[in-house]
């Protein structure tokens, strides 16, 4: 069991209607708010209206910033970085999925900085201090709403990197899993799969840590037990309440404590399928999970074998990957490249990406033939 | 699965040698430090002078309250805030067990006010503020390190009372499981007994929240299988850690997301216990649950056999009390009164303390005849 330190400020306010105490979080820290939100689907869904009562209850000064994509890019975060900095906002509100959240947390630390959102992930920035962020979250999936990391892809150096800082938590997080009954079932399930490549990632991490492993099957054990029936079953309130609730605890750290670090060899992997194919992020997970697991058969038999056993009741590492590729089946999710329409003829410019991306785990490392032969197991 | 708030701001440094980071903690709230610890084992293990060298490294002027005893009493807590009070300290500095640490926590929140500690438990007093508290935890047992709770004892009023609240959270805790390799074998066993004890109020609870059972099996079954090895391998660093983090886990909140309350039945009786006859807290907990199991087995049994299931791998409610009362036998914990040498000559003045204190549980109420049954089986 390694050192570890458990830290998370974050307060989680779950259940139904917990968007009633919004208002008076976000009065906490003042009346300028920079509200930060994607193409419009919560106007559709009437979590726009609700916000907006919450910012009326309290004569909030409104500025808003919509339109961040769901793999979401550094242009976003610094075009509404300029609107915030311009309005001297006094706090931030995220509403929506992970890609709205993840840019509102760049935002919060570039908006006190004389920086751009990317320096962060460069290096050539450190975060000084955070302008306040309350989310209200829309979709069960990337842990985001509960953790101190944010994804972004710059277009430009055709990267997709992750950033990590304890000034990123949100303060507040709102989860109402009714907010999340609109979500199609397609991204119902990729939310699915990503909390489950989570789970894997700790997992597969380097260090020895008994608890965080049962917390590991644990947490997949929600997802193996209710992803099926939630997927037929979207707007049942206790189905999407397990899943969003297993999700944010996938990725809050709870699953970390006695280990040196997580892997993400396959997280570093499926973004490379998200930069060139606009694969919806849990969608390349699970192309890249049952492939990362067949490399490593060999290398780590008992490891693979132990989480099957504790997570399907199956023996062997063999067994283990067939019931995860079942299991992302019996979810619709992709398990082949095939599944998404990419064919034989993108195998050269997924590896010269891979390869250029140096894409590899920080426990279970990457060589470039490794990464082909990865790759050669996603057709 | 019920609305809750998921939120814990306290700073947990695990592993080994974390000691060397308690200055700078201490630190950032000034240099006027009231030290708090108990009976003096600490100026016989080494862990004092540690201490002392953190306060000397960063000049504090410190004050020092010790002689808190096992089961802490109010009167300390009333003569430790005097102290605190007179030399306006800036923070506190707990190192011990529960007893210190929950008595640290009421005079965190007691220096600030007019009042004395055991007006908040009485409800004559609501906190305003705490001076910031640190830890340095010696035993793995209650919790306490991180969680919002103080447990103290009047005896004057005949009362063992717990009390929550936000403002009470340790800021930093220390926990180094080499601190506890000289615990001695019977209270490691009533530490382990402890923390089976909160994940038996949690999972007993109202509410229904399938994460948070299997988190409790998780926590379990860490006890199940590392309590009795490391009865045996006292200063095996590796069984200390697992049952310090273990015992942090099973009551820092971890298990109550989803439910409405946990139950906390076992711990109003087995207070009784230590009242009457100052029996180890995680001893009188071995006596109780059994009793309470029982008890109740005919009114629950289909949830009594779900966690036997889980967590011993046993069939029916009966095979759960079974399996309870082999895994405290085999950590030498009693499990019945005649093994604190109580005989039935106890039985009328411990139900005379039950009814006076009126001992039940939050979700399973119990009432006079029930108090009388359990105590029954006692014996």
């Amino acid at each position: 069991m390694e050192n570890f330190i458990a830290y998370n400020p974050t307060k989680l306010h779950f259940g139904k209607d917990v968007m009633d105490g919004l208002g008076s979080a976000l009065k906490e820290f003042g009346s300028r708010v920079l509200l930060v939100y994607g193409g419009g689907s919560i106007k559709r869904n009437g979590i726009y209206e609700k916000t907006i009562h919450q910012l009326k209850s309290i004569n909030a000064e409104v500025f808003e910033y919509s339109g961040i994509k769901p793999n979401p890019i550094i242009e976003d975060v610094d075009n509404a970085t300029e609107l915030g900095r311009k309005n001297k906002v006094d706090v931030i509100l995220a509403v929506g999925g992970g890609s709205v959240i993840d840019s509102a947390k760049i935002i919060s630390i570039t908006i006190p900085v004389s920086h751009t959102g990317w320096d962060f992930y460069s290096g050539k920035a450190q975060p000084e201090k955070a302008i306040p962020l309350i989310s209200v979250l829309t979709i069960a999936a990337t842990g985001t709403e509960m953790n101190p990391f944010a994804v972004i892809q710059n277009k430009k150096t055709q990267q997709k990197l992750g950033y990590g800082h304890d000034l990123i938590y949100n303060k507040h997080s709102f989860l109402d899993p009714q907010n999340t009954f609109t979500v199609p079932r397609d991204y119902t399930a990729y939310g699915i799969a990503d909390l489950v490549a989570h789970c894997h990632e700790a997992y597969f991490g380097e260090g020895n840590a008994s608890l965080s492993d049962r917390l590991v099957f644990s947490i997949n054990k929600e997802a193996i037990d209710y992803g099926k029936d939630l997927l037929e079953n979207l707007d049942n309130y206790d189905l999407r309440a397990k899943i969003m609730y297993a999700a944010t605890m996938a990725l809050n750290k709870s699953t970390m404590p006695g280990r040196v670090s997580g892997d993400w060899g396959v997280h570093s992997i499926g973004h490379i399928l998200s930069l060139l194919y606009d694969t919806p992020h849990g969608a390349s997970l699970t192309i890249v999970i049952p492939a990362w697991l067949k490399f490593h058969k060999e290398i780590i038999p008992e490891r693979i074998a132990f989480l099957g056993k504790n997570i399907f009741g199956v023996n062997t590492a063999d067994e283990t990957i067939t019931a995860f590729e079942n299991f992302f089946r019996s979810i619709d999710c992709p398990i082949r490249l095939r599944d998404i329409s990419a064919g034989n003829e993108s195998k050269k410019e997924i590896l010269k990406l891979m390869n250029l991306n140096k894409v590899s785990g920080v426990n279970h490392k990457l060589t470039d033939q490794d990464r082909a032969e990865i790759l050669n197991l996603f057709y």
